[in-house]
Order: C-alpha cells, then sequence, then structure tokens
C-alpha cells in the first residue's frame, strides 16, 4: 500500500551490501521522518558523488576526481606500488595508513572457475606501468585465498623480468588470533613461515 | 584518503538504522562501481521522496501524498480504526493486508520513565476522531510491552464513553513458538487467556 515512489526507494536501498528488505524498509522510514536531518544529507551527498564520480585512469580506484586523490598526492612516494584485487582492497589498506605507496587495482582475480583469465583484469596496464619505469618494489597484496595467491604467482612470473623489488604480504596469526581458533591453513602457514625470536 | 564527497555520503549512509561505519563504506564502493543500476535510481527513489515527502493530517502515516494512500483509498473501512504507536507498527499491520480499516499513529507511547505524556501523543486527535462519529470500532494495537500496555490502558479509558466496540490485539504465544524458548510473561499471558478446544 507504500506507494510506488516509496516502493521504488526501498527497492533501491534494499539492494546495498548489508541491506535486506526488512533493513531497507525500515532506513526508508527513518529517511522519510527525518527529512532534513537524514534523507537530505543523503540526497546531496549522492548528487555529489554521481556528478563527479570517475575510475583514476592510473590505478582503477574510484573516486571524485581522476587521477583519484592517492594518485594525486605528491607526499606518495611513487616508487611504491600496491597491488590488490578490488577497489574495496585498497580502500581498506588505505584505512590503515601504513602504506605510504600508490595502488593498482587488478579488479578481480583469476579464477578457472568463473573463466577470469589474466587478459580479463588490469595486468597488461601493471605490466606497462612496470615497464614504464620508475618503481623499486611492487607488494603483491592479493588475498590469502587460493585464487588470490594463484594470481599473486601469475603477477609474480610477469613482473620477474623487471629489475624490482617483488614482495608480498606476510602470512600467518592475524592479530588476536587464538590457535584453538584458526583454521588449519592459518596454523600451516603460521608455522611455515616462523621466525626466529628478536 | 578518500575524497569529502565520498566521506560525507558514507557518513549520510552510516547514520541510517541498520548500517555502520564498515557496511556504510561497503554500500559507498557498491553505489560508485555501479552507477547506473544502482546509485543513480537510489538518486531518483531520494529526490521523488523528498519532494513529494509529507505527513498525513488524518492518520499520521508518512506518505508522498496527503492524504496518504490508506487514508484515500476508498475501499477502506472507514468505520474501522486501529491505533498504532509508530509508523513502523502501521506499516507493519499493512503489509500484512489482514486489516481492511483505517489506522491512527500515536507517535509514541506513554512512558513516565522518557517523560511521554498524554499530551505529547495523538491522542487529543484520536479522541476527535472517534467522537466525529461514523467509527463502529477502534482496534488498539499498541506493542505487548509495559509502556505499550499502559497506552492502551489510558486509551481505554478515554474512550470508553463513546458507542464504539473498543478491541486490542491478542496477546500469545506466535506463531512456531516453542514453549521451551518463550519467556515466561508470554506463557503467562498465553496461559491466562487460554480458550476452548473448538
Amino acid at each position: 500500500m507504500a506507494s510506488t515512489e516509496i516502493e521504488a526507494l526501498t527497492q533501491a536501498l534494499a539492494r546495498l551490501p548489508g541491506l535486506g528488505p526488512r533493513s531497507a524498509r525500515r532506513a526508508v522510514l527513518h529517511l522519510m521522518k527525518k527529512r532534513e536531518t537524514s534523507l537530505m544529507p543523503l540526497l546531496r551527498a549522492l548528487e555529489k558523488v554521481s556528478q563527479n564520480l570517475s575510475v583514476c585512469a592510473a590505478c582503477g580506484n574510484v573516486d571524485t576526481t581522476d587521477p583519484c586523490g592517492i594518485c594525486a598526492d605528491g607526499r606518495r612516494d611513487s616508487r611504491l606500488l600496491c597491488v590488490v584485487e578490488e577497489v574495496s582492497d585498497l580502500w581498506a589498506l588505505d584505512r590503515s595508513r601504513l602504506f605510504p605507496g600508490r595502488f593498482h587495482v587488478l579488479g578481480g582475480r583469476l579464477s578457472a572457475l568463473e573463466g577470469i583469465r589474466p587478459e580479463d583484469l588490469g595486468i597488461d596496464r601493471l605490466v606497462g606501468r612496470v615497464a614504464a619505469g620508475g618503481i623499486d618494489e611492487v607488494v603483491l597484496a592479493m588475498n590469502a585465498t587460493l585464487e588470490g595467491q594463484t594470481t599473486a604467482h601469475y603477477l609474480a612470473e610477469r613482473l620477474e623480468r623487471f629489475p624490482i623489488r617483488l614482495t608480498q604480504l606476510a602470512h600467518g596469526l592475524p592479530v588476536g588470533g587464538e590457535l584453538d581458533y584458526l583454521d588449519e591453513g592459518t596454523l600451516a602457514q603460521a608455522l611455515r613461515a616462523r621466525r626466529p625470536v628478536q
């Protein structure tokens, strides 16, 4: 019995990750009850982002500028390049503020199951960036999944002919990880990569 | 490092019920990656709702028309009035499509703790509607909470002088409720209101 406008808004919200039909309805009600403090700010923010939305031609990040804020930031170390699968991984690493270099988004991972081949990912662009020179180190920051690691392995082969340092994220116990609750794969990894106590 | 526009959108989404900072970020990323199928439909739906948003002068429902779709629906039984605490309750009952009458939203419940008194709720408007005549039955559909039931009790007193049937929702076992998992209050209620087997 809700109007078609309300129904359309509910459906648009329900398509967002993390929101189902029920929470979308609650969100719509919240928006309608708080027009000035909730609905209008969201509307204006969406307008601004929709008008300026762009994909960075250099790294593949989505931002409201091209080149993106990271690539345009002169304080970043351009000799350091971190390769990630998805934009969400870039954002996660960037939030940590631990990586001072730039990024390269592949747009996925190699997957025989899903039929994703090297030419479907931004791998040629990556090789081109490295071939262009000026990069000292490439950090492979793939997910610690089978497909992520297959991708990292493939990238390592493609990049080995360049005079760069090629590294990858360490694997092992996560912070706060309790042995009793961790999977065997993580334990095996942590044991294999064990290091001398300093 | 995200642009201020993206940050503003993330914060606007994070204020919605059911979304935290993390899921808001995921939602923003989803919106930015799917501009045409996700961001633009949401933007247009928000625009439409924001332009037409209104509170029904008759019942207190929020809708894109005033009177709201329910009050304007001539097929509804105007002699049947269901009183609810919040608009969300109205929507929940309306979704069930089981109630053929109209609604009255109080906008809350009596609460000594929160200092909510009868004059803070739409109770005088309710009494006015009933006093105006044309209503045969008022269904009190308050929540089965202490405050909801206090409110129902108060409303019953205010409405007893009118020649109407005054009813309230049944209390008891919810559908699928297993005795072993239900609270004592519900069990007590179900036992007290037990009915002969037919």
